[in-house]
């Protein structure tokens, strides 16, 4: 009836802390975590509290102080060193001897009788000597012994002075008495990943279009062949689209025609014929020997593979006839194809996610998970995951990470904002984003600070990608190269994780009219492209990503800091690292057509730069250096010019 | 290894909710719950949501619509009906029948074969129609029966118009097949008190300061004549300070000297002697038959009785010698008194509610509380609650809850803001507040709007008393009878529970030099008073508690809306009732020493009054009435004349 045990310290609004500690925050190796709590108790006691972190698994945690700053709000920090999922909890308690400190402090007025608080505070004092060890022990004792001397020879104010000490005073606090305290319960929870889920620069590549041939179906060895170009444009992963056999029914024709020619090639979307379903290779691409340098080769490069991970069967794909079952029927018993009315998509069976055999699907679609990972693929690209439950992504991205904590799972879900988030709170490392359809000032602005300066920060990156196979929006396809320079330029450094699908460095924006895909997709048939055709950004590309490579600043996510300018059409922001070691700000021309200046406020206190002094401003992409002072500086961005600055700024 | 079960449709982000619904939100009967959630599922079904309410113990819950507004926000509410403790929550699911509507709406363009479709719809129909009761199931099966026939009779469209219609659409919202849904678990917690928790004006006296004849001690009979006198001034809530006997050991004298006189009467803080402690009555006030009487008077003329609770113990009082083990030792074995050191109160044994014993000592606080309950009082003033675990609290008002759940727990904690939060989270109904202290414009509107349109509204009641025994503010002691008036017309109007302590109405303003202390403290004497003398504001204070019967706009604590003013002394708010029925307008001056003007902004579209329409400003404080038209309306106030208006708003 009455509650046998309580908090005896108050520890609430823990952050960060995600939906209550349902899920995990993420980080990546070697950040930190800033926790801050409100911690109190009733009562005058002095509060001491300890913020505990460590792998889960483990058992001892690793420690470090939490601080009081004003009306019981507390603040301290740790790192995480390993991959894999941590947590951390806090620890408070009533701080005896710092409390025992105070109270005599107070009554040490002249005259007073202080004989019996002494006697209390060396009860303190000998019970962290019992905790202490080996020499602190010995010098703890030989303090309390000293003090018994002076109230014994009726020295008061010596035997005080003693306790209250500054030797005493740090000897204590490494041996604490917590029983009066309190542990946070549950522990919160950290998913901690590798560094590239969090800085990388990545190339989408239809392997089916790197022959050089014209027309003719290109194969991994192709790809091989092509991956040190790719690499020299500074890109981190390769990102391929499905690799498996494609069905034949239904197949859709040149520009997602119904019928096809028997000699396209269909949509690597539709899975499955009789080769083999999610875990077969597309005959055309080559064997499994071909994967396997290819992946070697990726290794040698230090590039990592990015998998696209469809849920989509081919009416021919094996699980058809092994498992009817899990799909979706008509009242006949015929299996639905997937629709989005009045559209059709006669050559896609969606699978359902709530069948009979969920046991047998959902191991299913584990099982294909591990056999790529087994086959040297690092990171999955998800398609559409927010139209399957996320009890089931979360499931399964739970399960790859007990075996493989490293894996990536990057989700391409463009749906309404709470579904994108809860889908990163379940588990992907990654998501895409709004971005493409961001061209305003205003609105990157509020997107970009929504993403990166709040809660979302914690477990959501945003991964920009400029164009994708199915997204060519209109700034692309009427801003021509200046709007590619341009996006580029934003996508690679607003987020630190970015990408572009092939044909962006080349500038490609030919689109269905009144629509934003591109006019003769790859998706449904092989491209072969000159890869230094003429207005080509090549070489803008690959300057940008070694800017990225070379400026720790921009391996930050949440680091974005708005700058004001005068224009709307010139958007400008800082990055630095935590040290200020590193500063770059960026400056872009939003209009593609027309040149445009501006006056950018230079936030020369957050840049730790005086008022006076002069600083230098190095346009990495143009290589030129200018000598600026004060808290405004000029800006002229043209399309015929530069579109775009990225400036290290340098004290002199 | 693969969830047995998952939530089908998200609901997240339930407001209001307090601590993750580690605390329950509070209500007065006939309040209602606004509640609102993130209400989502994967793919392309459409949703519905219920919101259910109950009381606990219930079995059946009252069920109410939840509506989608953007971007999967959902809104509802319900209104609560009794005392005692309530829980909400939200079951959504998948709407079958509304899902197959869109779809085969979409679907149904010309020439499209939709039998298969048909056949799904019916079976959807046919679930409702097995659920549905008396001529609901008749009607829906009549509708499948025409289905049928329309669909035999090759009329595709004839079939497509009866599924979707209104007439079917509206009877199977009446049965909706919610096996593919979720209702959120655990359930939200909502404690319901009396409306008296959060309307009500409240008078401190001392019943020993009662009696008519100077140094006189007063009773519980002197009392019982004065209860008239203050339900004239419109007082709903009697609160006494204790009534317990009271300590000789370490009596403090007048004005706290350490020395007592014999005719001193001493604190009544210092409780308990040899007629007893925690539940005995001071004979000097009189015996339980007079304590009865005064209750009947009381309930007689409908003023409810707020009594002291206050966890100290006079070294005589019963406890001491039989319980002292619920209070703090010295090494030697002795008692100690309370400290806040280097002040000492030898008088004030403090109880230990982490004593050894703490069964024993915790259910004997219960005990105190339900005797008194049972003795008529109907709420408790708690002394510092904020120096016990909070823990504490949770048990004992909880416990108290289970058998009297209208009692209603004040929570005299002058302390930090987190603290004082977690107090109301825990149980207590109403809370001191730092209003005594906010006497600038910007800081009282910051206070206030903190109080009433954040969070805390959900759980904490500000009571504003505008002076106590402990507090006699500097704005009181310097501005004399208008700032009185000024502090009187703010506590009442600002919240809908507010109170002053006896002498208020007296403008009683004699200070302890540099001190917020009363001189002559009634704390520590009899202090017999004319409670008509010169210069009494009584009519002021019994006008003001009638505009507040009177005006339903006052009665709610939530709805205080600042208006804008051009001068920094004239503070300005709205209060108004949902349908506007009821609008006050509050212009006070906050200088008690000269004549502020300012132009008020009137907030004519909040008072759904017509830019070019003419209104009534009717001055309840002064019966004078304005004839105002425009959104700005022009105020004089001065403490020769008068400090504030309390306006009714009326359309004409």
């Amino acid at each position: 009836m009455i509650p046998q045990d309580y908090p005896r310290v108050n520890i609430e609004a823990v952050k960060p802390q995600i939906d209550c500690g349902r899920y995990p925050i993420k980080r990546v190796v070697g950040e930190k975590v800033a926790v801050s709590a409100d911690i109190y108790k009733e009562g005058h006691d002095k509060l001491s509290a300890v913020l505990k972190a460590r792998k889960v698994g483990e058992k001892a945690w690793q420690e470090s102080p939490l601080t009081l700053a004003l009306n019981d709000d507390w603040y301290g920090e740790f790192t995480v060193t390993e991959i894999g999922p941590w947590e951390y909890t806090i620890e408070a308690y009533a701080d005896h001897y710092r409390s025992w400190v105070e109270e005599i402090s107070k009554k040490n007025v002249p005259g007073a009788k202080l004989e019996s608080e002494l006697l209390e505070g060396m009860a303190i004092i000998r019970k962290s000597a019992a905790m202490a060890k080996g020499e602190d022990r010995a010098r703890i004792e030989s303090i309390i012994g000293a003090m018994e001397s002076a109230v014994g020879a009726g020295e008061q104010q010596g035997a005080v002075d003693l306790g209250i000490g500054g030797v005493l005073h740090s000897l204590m606090a490494r041996y604490p008495d917590r029983s009066e305290g309190y542990e946070l319960a549950p522990t919160l929870q950290v998913m901690v990943n590798r560094p590239i889920s969090r800085f990388a620069a990545w190339y989408e590549f239809f392997p089916r279009s790197q022959s050089t041939t014209p027309h003719k179906h290109g194969t991994l060895q192709d790809s091989i062949r092509r991956l040190p170009e790719i690499k020299a444009m500074g890109f981190d992963v390769i990102y391929l689209p499905p690799i498996h056999p494609i069905g034949h029914s239904f197949r859709k024709g040149k520009n997602n025609s119904l019928t096809a020619e028997p000699t396209d090639v269909g949509s690597p979307w539709a899975i499955g014929n009789e080769h083999g379903g999610h875990t077969g290779l597309e005959p055309k691409l080559g064997t499994w020997d071909d994967w396997d340098r290819f992946v070697a080769t990726c290794r040698e490069l230090e590039i990592e593979i990015a998998l696209d991970y469809v849920m989509n069967c081919s009416p021919d794909h094996p699980y058809v006839t092994a498992h009817p079952e899990w799909f979706f029927h008509r009242p006949d018993g015929s299996i639905k194809y997937a629709e989005n009315p009045p559209k059709k998509y006669q050559d896609v069976y969606p699978l359902n996610f709530g069948t009979s055999d969920r046991a047998g699907l959902w191991q299913e679609m584990l099982r294909v998970f591990l056999f790529w990972i087994d086959k040297g693929v690092t990171t999955f690209r998800v398609d559409n995951p927010h139209t399957k439950p996320v009890a089931f992504w979360e499931w399964v991205i739970g399960q790859v990470h007990r075996q493989h904590p490293g894996v990536i799972f990057l989700a391409e879900a463009f749906t309404k904002p709470k579904m994108m988030r809860l889908l990163a709170k379940a588990g992907y490392a990654q998501s895409y984003t709004y971005f493409t359809w961001r061209n305003e000032k205003d609105e990157i602005t509020e997107y970009v600070n929504e993403l990166t300066n709040g809660e979302m920060k914690e477990y959501f990156t945003g991964n920009f990608f400029a164009n994708t196979p199915d997204i060519l929006p209109p700034i692309l396809q009427y801003g021509g190269r200046p709007a590619f320079i341009m996006r580029a330029v934003l996508a690679a450094t607003l987020s630190s994780v970015y990408g572009i699908y092939s044909g962006y460095e080349l500038c490609e924006n030919a689109a269905i009219q009144g629509k934003e895909e591109y006019l003769d997709s790859e998706k449904y048939e092989v491209k072969v492209r000159n890869w230094r055709a003429p207005g080509n950004i090549v070489d803008i590309i690959t300057r940008i990503n070694q800017i990225r490579r070379e400026s720790p600043a921009l391996h930050r996510y949440n680091n974005v800091l708005f700058l004001a300018t005068d224009n709307p059409n010139i958007i400008a922001y800082a990055k630095m690292t935590e040290d200020r070691s590193d500063i770059i700000v960026c400056a872009v021309n939003l209009d593609p057509y027309h040149q445009q200046v501006a006056t950018l406020q230079i936030p020369l206190g957050s840049f730790d730069i005086g008022w006076d002094e002069q600083y230098q401003a190095h346009d990495l992409l143009s290589d030129r250096t200018y000598r600026w002072s004060g808290p405004t500086a000029y800006v002229e961005l043209s399309p015929h010019n530069t579109m775009a600055h990225i400036i290290k700024i340098r004290r002199w």
